[in-house]
């Protein structure tokens, strides 16, 4: 069973890798850029076939290694 | 208008960084773990309410900086 993962600084968290994206950006001509905010994703396939257990499981590793909960978002999606 | 853009390695690109991940995850007693791979996500908003303008900007930021064609695919979708 697979999911995807999208991790996302929270809305208050300083993205000084998004802003640098941003302003190269801005640099090369793209002037009705607003904002970019930048994260990660995971694509993550288990060996699992209960889909309440394997999201159980998709999440345990995101709360213990993949996600930094104090700073970061996360979201958890079944890819079909 | 609100675009987010998921970038993942080509499926026969290795991916390292995925991979100590995946090591560390069955390290820590996660042996249902078939698969992980890692990519980027950007969340982009632009000053264009023309859907279909705003989407050619975001695809014209992805070729010219986010993304590297060579080993890189990526999706851009709607966020509402």
């Amino acid at each position: 069973m697979k999911f995807s993962v999208t991790v996302t600084l929270k809305k208050d968290v300083l993205d000084p890798q998004g802003k640098v994206v941003e302003n190269t950006l801005k640099n090369m001509g793209m002037t009705d850029l607003k904002s970019i905010r930048q994260g990660k994703h995971f694509e993550i396939e288990v060996n699992e076939n209960n889909i309440t257990e394997a999201e159980k499981k998709v999440d345990d590793m995101c709360k213990k290694l993949l996600v930094n909960l104090i700073i970061e978002d996360y979201k958890i999606n079944k890819i079909l």
